[in-house]
């Protein structure tokens, strides 16, 4: 069985967690967290600890804090020549301190806290400095994901740029339109079968053979209309940059 | 049975016609359709015309037609006094003919023509002249759908901009991410769980509980690397509104 210890007890850490618990090739030797009572509800109390010093031999330590502790965590580590990842879309390889063996493992999903998610099939990018290093931590990937790939360092910067379009802007329009509806008494639950579609759409079309409205069909007439009724500000410049995008099909403005 | 029938051929006609045919309580009487070979693999020959003074009695005629046609299909209907109702979530209902009783019948969904939809899960927004057009309008939209709601001239509107918010924008950006991808020689498929997770999300959440990300928490180091990344200067321009735009909550710029 591989052995994996967890560094931090966060969101994605508690996925992790649970993920790995529920899987026969793996043994999860450890989790260490600052606050104990942060993952008391899913180990039993010696398998935690939040003493540096007395972390236990694993195959892998995956550190699972948030972006600015990646650093000073992996510098933390008592020991030397170990596998370390990281579990973040934006830091450098080469934060996580140089006495251990260096390598990634990201999974590319929004992780709530009340919500369960099925690691099947949410997509781990993988990256490491040698090619045993990636073999083992392919092993582990696959054995909570059917979706595994090999990222660089520079790819997954491009991914967590990819990622913020699709799910922190999305998400943010699906606020907009939220606002619309409720500034005009109407129930927001009308717009999320179109926005369940939306989604589902990408699936067998590509976002741009599955692009319409009237930017994407120039209709001026409906643009002016709504661009008289958006009086909201923030609401009336997105607008009028995204229309105006999609007009010029992305080309400059 | 309530006797409807269609004019027009388009994508939405061709949907809402075979909405009707599986429907025991509509009778479908004819479908006018300038080219009939539109329709001819939905229906027998003698249900559809291209002449509109060969338009049968009916309950109802529903006009599906494109939102510019709207007031020229109407003026062209040879009879007057029969409840009369277009589509469009943008045309006002006056725009319909006022020799007949108006009415709209407006399915919020965004309709592919090779793309199976389940009715009964699409919003269809209803508004009528008088109280009984309104109840048989109702009752249509029942017979298709679980998700009825009566919305005014002025509420369509405002749900229309909210409509291309949520899906012609956030199509629109689903296609930066695939660009990101493409640009860096990642698989889009990696995005895709991301994408349905987002839009799953506010089924349980609001969008404004949703919101993550390094604008959110106001993460200026990871946004600053972000805008360094995006060198297409579309991509940049909406990455900076979009970031600044969730910084400030949707307050004035």
């Amino acid at each position: 069985m591989t052995k994996v210890s967890i560094i931090g007890s966060g969101n994605l850490a508690q996925h992790l967690i649970q993920a790995f618990q529920l899987n026969s090739q793996i043994e999860l030797v450890q989790v260490f967290a600052r606050n104990k009572k942060s993952v008391a509800h899913l180990l039993d109390s010696d398998a935690i600890t939040s003493d540096y010093s007395q972390l236990q031999v694993a195959d892998v330590y995956i550190i699972a804090v948030s972006d600015d502790a990646i650093a000073e965590v992996s510098s933390q580590l008592p020991f030397e020549n170990q596998l370390v990842v990281h579990t973040s879309g934006t830091v450098d390889l080469d934060t996580l301190h140089d006495k251990n063996r260096k390598g990634v493992f990201y999974p590319l999903q929004t992780f709530s806290k009340n919500k369960v998610v099925d690691f099947k099939t949410i997509p781990i990018c993988l990256e490491a400095e040698n090619k045993t290093d990636l073999q083992l931590l392919k092993k582990i990937a696959h054995s909570i994901s059917d979706s595994v790939y090999e990222i660089s360092s520079e790819q997954r910067k491009a991914l967590h740029v990819g990622a913020v379009f699709v799910n922190n802007f999305v998400n943010y329009l699906y606020q907009i339109g939220n606002e619309i509806c409720e500034d005009n008494q109407i129930p927001f639950d009308i717009l999320k079968p179109l926005i369940q579609e939306t989604a589902n759409k990408i699936v067998t079309l590509s976002p741009k053979e599955a692009q319409t409205g009237p930017a994407k069909r120039n209709d001026l007439k409906t643009i002016a209309a709504h661009e008289q009724f958006l009086t909201d500000e923030n609401q009336a410049t997105i607008y009028k940059l995204l229309t105006q995008s999609i007009q010029n099909n992305g080309k400059k403005l």
